[in-house]
């Protein structure tokens, strides 16, 4: 028996997964095997056989090209994972895809890959245990209490979002969150010197981080040491400079960028066995390996004990027990509803769709203490905060209104960490044109399933004098063919507060509510139609006679096509208005109900949106019309920018007979 | 006579037009204008009647919010930037809209607005002037010799983005490039504390910067001296830390979050002038205030001087000097046409499109010294690199191979400002799923209409193993549908070449080219046919007979259509395959052209594209079909990955089928 065989497992079945898939990583796993060998055996605190045990440490794996580190240690330490498992490394169905995923696989935290996002997403979960610790421990009950813990190199630490969210993470203090930053000096295209010098010491100490540097991450006992200090620490966050060589133990490759990505070849596995005296086959892992690696005893323990602690906690906190319940379920509180109902019949004003999203939140925000988020330094322009409120800080983490700075990807991917912990349901807020900043982390909450609601406001040209580097154009579009995205944009407050309900209610995946900056008047609807609007698109006016032509739009633009409308009706034209707020949501319901919006048959459609127009194709075929930008916008009054563009009901009763006359 | 009134007219000009247009940020211009007139009085050498004088100093306001302190500067310095114009600030074809834009308004170095962005233009350009200098100047002739001056808010400083931009700059060694952070401690949602803690100065000298810190901003001779010390510095870029009071004069807003983005209302614009002493209207400024600012003189003596170095510098380096001429003037070598089309005569291989690419920049790198750029990391994935090309480094300047490390958003924003310098054309490369990390910078190329090239490869599931986080899905769609990007997916080199020759002819806007991991076979064209590729898409293979039907397509995916057209002619049926490498070029095309390769009432149209297939619903209207993606895609083998999604030869002849059926 041979002690650093414990590590060397990882190192094994890494790179002979790899080898058999003909692709992946192996540098990695090899280099931090001895990292995660301390770390999993020695401090974190999970039950393999109970995944979702919510007072488990979170293990995030930012370094997600990694991915057969983790899925080595799912598999040694007792998870679902089987070592056939891991012979199907990276092959179609199979458990264990190229980079983790979260949605597939048991024991993976959150889908990673993307470099950056997966720290990111473990400052969320910090602040998740910290906010539902503050909501829910009592003196004696120490439910919520568990470290958040992160693998990272040199990649996620070049992105800038992980200068955007441990910055954050020192200003809110997550003292549990621990970063050993796996410090090899090589990058893909080589020597990290060539493109990456910064101090990591320096910088993280300007953040207010705990810094421990100079581990040697081969030395169990320095691991050990400074992980334990690290847990210590009681107001900062840590990063543990950790150096390693990658892909340690083979001969020609350790400590070359020939190891990061590509099998090692069977010739230097073979010399790297030898090198590392490895006497094991391919997937062969001996008994007493097992053995040590294995947490399933050490698991159940610890989540019986911690059982034990929460039925007494029912026991003394019934009420506050089944509010947690309640969240972990994430079930919404009946009563929402009803408020909803009751806003919606008692308003008839105008005001900005990102006016009427806060009426709905100062209704149904009490309601929700699940409800955690803020807004990318917008505060005031976003209107995502009621007055209940308060901010969530280093102080106060009680409060549940997160100052997230101007650090719109940050923002996106913490939430979807917040998400992935448990016990919330995070909104994120900025101007629609900045969900660009945030593009690939509001991919990443769809490509995980989770239900974050994201709002966007100040939505099209709509928005004025700021001009295209402000005015959302393409960006509706963009979102909306996120598969898994739904894209909300209402009309007014009765739409908006129906769109807050349905995002609400989603729970398989993420939504974006798109919203004007400019003031909407209010629409009349039956209470049939009401109930149409979760279906995502309606007949908002009809006409009594046969159809003429189908106007079909969304948000700010449909108060055009109402009007347009009825002044058509003067020319004896019968225009039904159609109002999809969400498009997605429309085109996912039966052939029936869309044929009784939009007749299967029928040609003259027009679509009227201040934005690309490439989705609408689909409704309105070859021989529609479309009134839609094609270029960027202006800077000029909002009204003026509209008019500039063809956003006029003129425009719209012009452009309307002229498809009538080309389609005869 | 007070000496406060030369700042005070940058006050009041701004605080006046943001009052007359009711909308605007008057904090910005106020509290930064000593630091505005120190810099451009004794620092800034420039030339107002000339704006495009090559060795100018660069002057980049990253907080574009504060687009009024840009506008007053270039009225009072003399740049054609009239009264009127200010009076106009913010209308409808004012050339002072609410964010600066460089295409607009004279004197405007970059378009600014989107945070971190303009502080990335700013190291691109100190690259430029870098290498440009390296390539250009001799012993006798220091032709290229400039700074570059950026201001940065709080904003900026916290965006990821920065921290990629200046962590580069500093391995780099940009030492032309000086940064002021204006330090008020505001943000939009009050004291920076509550969201942004960081230490600036320790965080910047992780960075290898030299840091001047704690400078009162409105000192002048303190001012004057910190940016006197910054030029002195001779190997680290500079950032200096001034200390100013967001709002500067006014007595009831100065100082806090109230004056950042709203007028003052007239009554405190009354009392504003009154406390700073200021007693002229509104847009009125005194005489001896314009004579003390302008820069007409000094800049028209500036470039006299130079252009006599410049007259010295074409009698001693005639070649040198022509070149120089040709790469300001953005021509291309007249060399570059027949080497593409040797190219592609003499080529007859299976590659990847990647390598396709890099074969092409084997012939044509070495004919264009303008082309300076690399990959965020990926160099042996994206193949951008060719033999002769070397780094561009601290040590050798001279090299035009970037190293930008895992920075997307920072590439191609840095990218954005090197060709607004002048002198270059730059390219960026990243895998297509990482464009959304930069996506933001993308968009503003096109904004800004600079031909800069993505070079983006691993376009879709065919990638393979990696899996969904790195399988383009919606990518392709999501630059298509930017307003002015070109987005060319060739099928094999032929169609390579003559997408890198479409991207290197166009001069008014990006080009992205999106490129396969996996190997392609070349298809045979005629010469008609090749000539036809920059049309953005064409006949590639076409039946004796009466079209059944159209198989339309893009890169890898020609191949199935192709294949599946000859099979189908098997079964008596005739089929047209169309390639359209470029849809946006395509759809641009005359009407008869584009009749000619899809007749406009024709039904049975198929698009197979491994992507969204929202784009192609224009061509093939509401009877075709497609074989596209609506989800994300999977870790398996690259044809293994395609085969699930249906992207084999079968699936298209069968989907042809049934279409031919329900058409009839």
């Amino acid at each position: 028996m041979n002690k650093k065989d414990f590590a060397n497992a990882i190192r094994f079945l890494s790179l002979d997964a790899v080898e058999k898939a003909k692709s992946g990583h192996p540098g990695a796993p090899m280099g931090m095997a001895d990292i995660a060998y301390v770390l999993w055996k020695k401090f974190l605190q999970h039950n393999p056989k109970n995944p979702n045990w919510i007072n488990r440490d979170r293990f995030v794996l930012s370094n997600g090209h990694g991915s057969m580190l983790l899925y080595s240690l799912l598999h040694l330490t007792g998870y679902d994972v089987s070592i056939d498992d891991i012979k199907n490394f990276r092959q179609l169905n199979s458990i264990t895809p190229g980079h983790p995923e979260c949605d597939i696989t048991p024991g993976v935290e959150t889908t990673t890959g993307p470099l950056g996002q997966g720290l990111a997403n473990a400052v969320g979960m910090a602040i998740a245990e910290k906010s539902l610790a503050a909501e829910f421990n009592t003196k004696n009950h120490n439910l919520i209490d568990h470290y958040t813990y992160v693998f990272s190199g040199d990649g996620c630490l070049m992105e800038g979002i992980s200068h955007e969210v441990c910055s954050l993470a020192g200003t809110l203090g997550l003292n549990k969150l621990i970063v050993i930053y796996d410090m090899n000096n090589i990058s893909i295209d080589g020597d990290t010197s060539i493109a990456f010098t910064e101090n990591i010491k320096k910088r993280f100490d300007s953040y207010g981080w705990n810094v421990i540097d100079n581990i040697n991450g081969h030395d169990h006992k320095s691991i050990e040491q400074s992980i334990s200090r690290a847990k210590r620490e009681r107001s900062k966050p840590t990063i543990i400079c950790m150096k390693t060589k990658i892909g340690f133990g083979s001969p020609n490759k350790e400590g070359t960028s020939g190891v990061h990505g590509a099998p090692l070849g069977s010739a230097e596995a073979e010399l790297t066995r030898e090198n590392l005296k490895w006497n094991y086959k391919p997937f062969e892992i001996p008994k007493y390996i097992y053995k040590e690696w294995s947490a399933i005893k050490s698991g159940s323990t610890l989540e019986t004990k911690w059982n034990k602690r929460l039925k007494s906690y029912k026991k003394i906190h019934p009420k506050l027990y089944s509010e947690l319940q309640r969240r972990l379920n994430n079930k919404l509180p009946s009563s929402l509803t009803k408020k909803i109902d009751a806003l919606i019949s008692s308003n008839d004003k105008s005001m900005a769709t990102r006016k009427s999203s806060q009426v709905v939140l100062e209704n149904i925000g009490p309601l929700l203490p699940e409800l955690i988020g803020g807004s990318a330094d917008l505060k005031e322009s976003n209107l995502v905060f009621w007055p209940e409120s308060k901010p969530f800080s280093k102080k106060d983490p009680s409060g549940k209104y997160i100052h997230y700075g101007v650090r719109e990807f940050g923002m996106c991917a913490i939430n979807n960490g917040v998400y992935l912990h448990g016990g919330f349901r995070p909104y994120a807020s900025t101007f629609l044109i900045f969900s660009e900043y945030a593009k690939n982390a509001i991919r990443m909450s769809a490509l995980m399933h989770l239900p974050v609601i994201n709002v966007f406001t100040h939505d099209s040209i709509g928005l004025g004098e700021d001009g295209p580097t402000h005015q959302a154009i393409e960006q509706l579009t963009s979102l909306r063919i996120i598969p898994g995205m739904s894209v909300w944009r209402p009309a007014d407050v009765t739409e908006t507060a129906m769109s807050w309900k349905s995002c609400l209610d989603k729970i398989d995946g993420p939504s974006s509510l798109v919203l004007t900056r400019q003031s909407l008047p209010e629409l009349y609807r039956s209470k049939i139609q009401i109930g149409y609007i979760k279906k995502g698109g309606y007949v908002l006016q009809d006409c009594n006679k046969e159809v003429d032509v189908i106007l079909i739009s969304s948000g700010s633009e449909v108060h055009l096509c109402v009007d347009a409308a009825n002044k058509l009706k003067h020319d004896g034209l019968e225009v039904r208005v159609v109002s999809i707020p969400c498009l997605e949501e429309f085109l996912s319901q039966s052939k029936s109900y869309r044929n009784s919006v939009i007749p299967d048959n029928f040609d003259n459609i027009i679509a009227v949106e201040a934005g690309i127009g490439v989705c609408w194709d689909i409704l309105i075929g070859k021989k529609g019309a479309k009134i839609t930008m094609d270029s960027f916008g202006v800077s000029a009054p909002g009204d003026v920018a509209m008019k500039h563009f063809g956003f006029t009901t003129s425009n719209v009763i012009k452009q309307t007979k002229k498809l009538i006359k080309k389609n005869g």
